[in-house]
């Protein structure tokens, strides 16, 4: 933890975690979570790039630093932020993975050593924070409710259908609902609540001037790309369901989305 | 409408409509949103059936009398409420419609007349549900939100699978679960939110004692039966989705279902 | 049995029925199968259409009239063809069924007795069709093979996905694909297969020139429609299919459609 | 190659490069194509196992090493079989590449290093074969069929579901598959033929007294296991098909199999 190191962690506060940091998603759930009592942490690659930096002015939310890819990093991270806050109960695993050099390549022309790369960065790192949190929520005591805590990872439309030029993308997007489904059913049994959100859109990063802007889609004044603040709300929704009525997953896209 | 003739319907106050009428879902969906503002209407084939002389006490539920396979008495429906309580931006399409005579019937036993009414009763009845919400809807002027409002179906587990000596069932339910998709391209881009809801599980209506009980499953006391108050929370949620980040389906399970 | 009444049925011999009369995959189907030895019998509403006169003509193929979304005459189909021929051990369902007048019609616009001609024609009739290859498939001894015959219901591209302005059409296949599914789960333990091809194009009949002509798509002279001699041997060889590796579903698309 | 050095390729025979070597599938293919008039190449990492050892006694069937996980020596087994053969019009990549160690492992005890040499070894490989096969029939002249050649991946049943205590292998099967739809819609318009068949069954290997086995299932005298032999008449009809029919993907299940 590289910041507010006088957190005395509490049995009544909830703990969450979330590995990847961007300016979307991993931030409205910060801020949200954290709005919610929630004490959270943050992982990152780089604890100390901008929007880290600005998370951790929050007195709730709590940066680290962590390579996701790497099983021993990921086993740290959890171990770090079990022993500044206590063992999360909410894990979020948000992060893309793709190389940015296989981005919109062909088959015959992707770089294989980029795949691999994709397929570490983003589906085996899934599996690497699924694996702490399958290992910390099991060794807690089994509450009232049933419930042991909640793993949520993010996925893309291009789980949903591999396209063109792609290919890389959707192999670990693809790899990672995999991973979701056999764990879910793993692991749901023992009340540990497991569920994947896919976003079947751009997400809209708010700008100062109401705009929205995405890192390929551009910018935008309309609601035609998916607000980080309002998935967010989806992801705590998750995190509070009754174990009665666990779902598994759920799609979002904007109204005039083409699907 | 058989009762409370004395509302004033408001432009502050949201009216719902709910067709089917069980003590699950449906009287659930019926509760929650009385609780929370809406003024609620309530429709099945027969008016006086106990669940709904029992909803029709609370002053915000408004029982009427239906049958949703004809497309005559769904308009007239959709006209009374409209005149009695404003048209509605939530629509909630939940009858299960199955003949008794076909329930576990193989296809070599089952009776053609019966695999018609069921398909009438389920997948028609909600085809003239969504006629009506779609006609009531689109002729609101667009709020500034740029939701015109929502139409639901419930849905079952077997739409996911046709399941052995069941084909009358997941027949009605995959010509809903066609509807609703058809539906939500064509509806969404007009600002009409389109989802539906598959309850993978029985669903258990909560009995005096606190157990649950299942028309056909039974009596449980365990959470291994969907809860119809968690269910009807996210019908709420997913009307209050903001029209960046619509979700079209989820499906809710219980911990320890198999899937 | 309109045509040919001098066929002495032959236990060597394998049956067909063909339930649907176009000029694209029924007349494929019809003359593959006779080319290969089967007789065929092939039904359709009106059993004096052009196209059935012209197959008519071929010694083993041999035509009667049938209204397929009543069971009645689905029944009597089933006997004329088992006393004319011999019990069919191949059973395709071929109609689309779709009333002319929900063709690209909204939600709001299209009339629900043609939604419910839609139900009746196409996924009613396909229960009547599978209702009675059971009971007749059942009856037989088990060969050798362990394969007592196989149903094949043909499908399309809606029931992948339900498109805006084909709410009807989709609720029929997506039905037909409900009826598949539970029929497979529950007879193909008793050697029966049960398939369905899906076409997700438009279906090109070769016209005299060497192009193809679609009903609603225009004519064409490349391989962008799919070829009904083409899809024929798909179904041929999926009722050759030995029961350790029995297909259930196939789709079909030229090599340059979108999906 | 490791044998055969006499073949002179010939522009009017076809080449097939199978990807992967067991006793099962790839040997089925293996000798049906040569029975069919392939020259059929076939790599596995050990070249001399038995199973390659017997098939390379046959005239038409040339045995290759290649670790197919490594992107470069992909490269190297298309060069050498190009220069042998000629270059392949059919590609089979059936590797199931899944370490021994993470069978049947849950997401706590799986060891991280196995998960991701399961995805190299099933899912990149399958990247490696693609994009050489890719490469290759992309450089052919389009013949007249406008079908330059056939990619085709087997698969297995935890692509249609992610199982419990599977999630490596899920994870590696459903990124096949994203690569296999992604692949699809980015060469079939080029006239490259991609499909996946889901083997949704343990395959029985022969033996010699008439009865069945798998490595893990164990042995039958039933028809309740996937006979390759059958397998293998699926991928040479696959690869036979018309442009104006292609078949994306086909699940291949014994009649008794619970799905």
């Amino acid at each position: 933890m590289l910041d507010h190191p006088e957190v005395s962690p509490s049995a009544q506060t909830e703990i969450a975690l979330i590995v990847g940091a961007g300016p979307g998603i991993s931030a409205s759930c910060a801020r949200l979570l954290a709005a919610n009592g929630f004490q959270v942490a943050i992982a990152a690659r780089t604890a100390t790039k901008p929007v880290m930096l600005e998370l951790a002015k929050h007195a709730a939310i709590h940066c680290y630093s962590c390579d996701a890819g790497n099983a021993a990093e990921v086993e740290q991270l959890f171990a770090a932020v079990t022993a500044d806050l206590g063992a999360p109960t909410l894990v979020i695993h948000n992060i893309d993975g793709r190389s940015a050099g296989i981005f919109r390549k062909g088959v015959a022309e992707a770089d294989a050593d980029l795949v691999l790369d994709t397929l570490v960065n983003s589906a085996l790192s899934a599996f690497n924070v699924a694996q702490q949190a399958a290992r910390s929520m099991r060794g807690r005591d089994l509450p009232e409710s049933g419930h042991r805590g909640t793993v949520i990872f993010t996925n893309a439309s291009a789980t949903l259908k591999g396209f063109a030029k792609s290919a890389a993308f959707a192999m670990a997007c693809q790899a990672k609902t995999g991973l979701a489904q056999s764990m879910a059913r793993e692991l749901m049994p023992e009340g540990i609540h497991v569920a994947q959100v896919i976003i079947d859109a751009a997400v809209g990063v708010p700008q100062a001037d109401g705009s929205r802007k995405h890192w390929a889609a551009g910018v935008t004044k309309d609601d035609n790309m998916a607000d980080p603040d309002q998935i967010a709300q989806v992801y705590l929704q998750l995190h509070q369901q009754h174990r009665s009525t666990w779902a598994f997953e759920v799609a979002l896209r904007p109204w005039n989305e083409k699907w």
